[in-house]
């Protein structure tokens, strides 16, 4: 690149940085000097949350003991986080429950709309689930596992053929809202219509979404919902995931996971089965407190933040990492997989190229932090809370070094 | 009670106290003047735990963020720490694995097994699970859905009749090793060779018995196992359970929930499910790693410890609880569920009266933490690594007053 042009990106974004009203926000998280764009695997470590954690460890669990599952809310926390998250995913309270990983959830979600789909079509004929062929492998893997265990077939489509592939034998759809490769956001409002036009019902996985981007599950109809809550809701590693099961649905919604969290007198000791009203139908077992606890704390970092204004500088950044990969790198040394259509991209941007998992070990070990993924794929994601337009610079810049 | 039989026993505890090899274990917990005869439901909180959970929300995910799945050994951990599990259990390295609740694990395991006792009887007529008719509610909700979805009858049998019940239909047989309520400790050598002889494959929960008694896993040649790990392991609250498989079992082993985890190249982001070798082939999601290496620190308590001493010592607090409670308590005012024999008891003993739960709160208000199951159950629970025999007469002492 020209020495004139780096100096230039430079400045504008120092003075993007100096117009951003979100750029208060990364004193929140606890951050280093590093350029931090994996934040769509692993989000950042909020500041308030290595004091809550040590208060549930020392004195909830290690001075309260038994009593902090009631005294210290632990029993009702899967429900009280659900109802935290669910303003980030434009769903109203008492339809999400947190608890187990996205691939239990997923498979909660799948046979749980297989079964509607029946009770709603006692005939027979509904025997299919439609799976996105590009999803994160897990929802594949979950999918086949609900489809031989429902008797359906599993059929992988392409997200944009969905609404042709989709039809009377259809049950189910699983689709993510952003691809975990590319980046790309897919319609939900419009592929959710064409499932519900066929009499299906609709399953989305928000992993990628999910506090990047408005997702609008009350507003659009959505059925069922899965996320994790590890990625831009910065909950920890392997912090639970998530239930999005829509509130006329839920008195149908029959899990195939019935575990004593779920029953509607958990302490009643009953031999018998009787599910709880509500989100809670959606929880198994005894939920993983400090996970869980450490989510909680996690989720104020999003005190006074809409995630419109989220989503308005996630499009910015990665419009100018854009910018400034176009700039810096040689024509034709990468290829952009993500949509440059703000309406297609989610809040990362995937480059292709041939030496993809060098040139990312590089880049870390430089201090520019993003991920690559098998055979070819350098992802950078862009969290709005605590990433700035310098440090997209810089990445893209030390990007072109590398290449 | 009288005053001289009082001063009597609590000599003799305080004999029994010099004497105990393992009282200097108490310190490895944080404990106070409550006597906590509640390890049953939620262990103490080990010392070692607050740093260790410190450092891993401030310098693994805080400072290496994302590099610590690897460099931290986050992705391992789940088939380490059930490596650590594996020798209080009987089992030798490489056929446990930690994650999920108790009731995923149970569905993973009886859906297994019952594909297992088809695919050795593929001409069909392994149609039914046998289910512990006294076990833990959740045990049995999971049970029905497992039947449900893989075509079986569900027959609830007491343990004592499993024997007499298993037949050429079963194709699993779910028992609990110790029962929650009563304390009854099953006879796991005896009902597994049963349920082989019927050629059927057993499935035992552990989670009254792991880490308070021997279990022998692979000395009694177990098919499948689970267990929590916050009773006698003293994880934490939620903390990961785990699942056993037996090694020569493990090639056979079909999940119902093959996440991205359980795949052989879980990097390799393929679309077809290929599932890993060994015990890892029973993982499922992303593991919840606070909760998971807050485990892995509690099991540091038991360096030097053997479970056969820990026995000696739960028998012992037991005998000398039912001891206490024949002194001090007027005959006929609770029953005894608990069985005298030693071979028929776990490490609980379970006290019935009409007015348990009433009873119970004034205990723990008078600082003796047990606890109470509906309908009239009192139920108190001896750790030994950090129950002493002065807490146990202070306990009977203080139940005889409410009473």
């Amino acid at each position: 690149m020209s020495e004139p042009l780096a100096l230039s990106l430079a400045a504008k974004a120092a003075a993007l940085d100096t117009a951003d009203e979100l750029a208060p926000l990364r004193d929140r998280f606890t951050l280093d000097d590093t350029v931090y764009l994996d934040g769509n695997s692993l989000g950042a470590l909020p500041r308030g949350v290595p004091a809550r954690v040590a208060d549930v460890v020392q004195r909830e669990w290690g001075e309260l003991r038994i009593r902090s599952w009631q005294e210290s809310g632990w029993w009702t926390a899967p429900e009280r986080i659900g109802d935290r998250i669910a303003p980030l995913v434009g769903a109203a309270p008492g339809q999400i429950v947190v608890g187990d990983s996205t691939s239990v959830n997923v498979f909660k979600a799948l046979v749980g709309a297989v079964r509607m789909a029946r009770a709603s079509a006692p005939d027979g004929g509904r025997d299919e689930i439609v799976v996105d062929a590009t999803t994160f492998p897990t929802d594949g893997y979950i999918a086949e596992s609900a489809a031989r265990m429902t008797g359906c077939a599993l059929r992988p489509v392409a997200p944009a053929d969905v609404p042709r592939a989709v039809g009377p034998r259809t049950a189910a759809v699983l689709l993510n809202h952003v691809d975990y490769r590319t980046g790309r956001l897919h319609d939900l409002p419009g592929l959710t219509a064409a499932v519900h036009a066929a009499g299906a019902y609709a399953v989305w996985d928000l992993c990628h979404s999910a506090g990047a981007l408005p997702v609008g599950l009350d507003a659009h109809g959505v059925d069922l919902a899965v996320g994790c809550t590890y990625k831009f809701l910065n909950g920890g590693p392997g912090s639970p995931a998530y239930l999005y099961v829509r509130r006329d649905l839920q008195p149908r919604f029959d899990s195939p996971l019935p575990g004593w969290n779920s029953h509607m007198d958990p302490f009643g000791m009953r031999s018998d089965y009787e599910a709880a009203p509500g989100a809670v139908r959606g929880r198994v077992g005894t939920p993983d407190i400090l996970s869980t606890l450490a989510l909680e704390a996690a989720l104020d970092v999003w005190e006074g933040v809409t995630i419109e204004a989220v989503r308005a500088k996630s499009l910015a950044l990665t419009d100018f990492f854009l910018e400034c990969v176009a700039a810096y790198v040689p024509e034709g040394r990468v290829e952009v997989l993500t949509p440059a259509t703000h309406a297609e991209r989610g809040s990362q941007v995937a480059l292709r190229c041939s030496d993809a998992g060098k040139i990312m070990a590089r880049l870390i070990d430089k201090g520019v932090v993003g991920d690559y993924r098998a055979p070819d794929t350098l992802r950078f994601g862009f969290t709005p809370l605590y990433v700035g337009y310098a440090d997209t610079e810089r990445a893209a810049r030390a990007l072109a070094d590398e290449l």
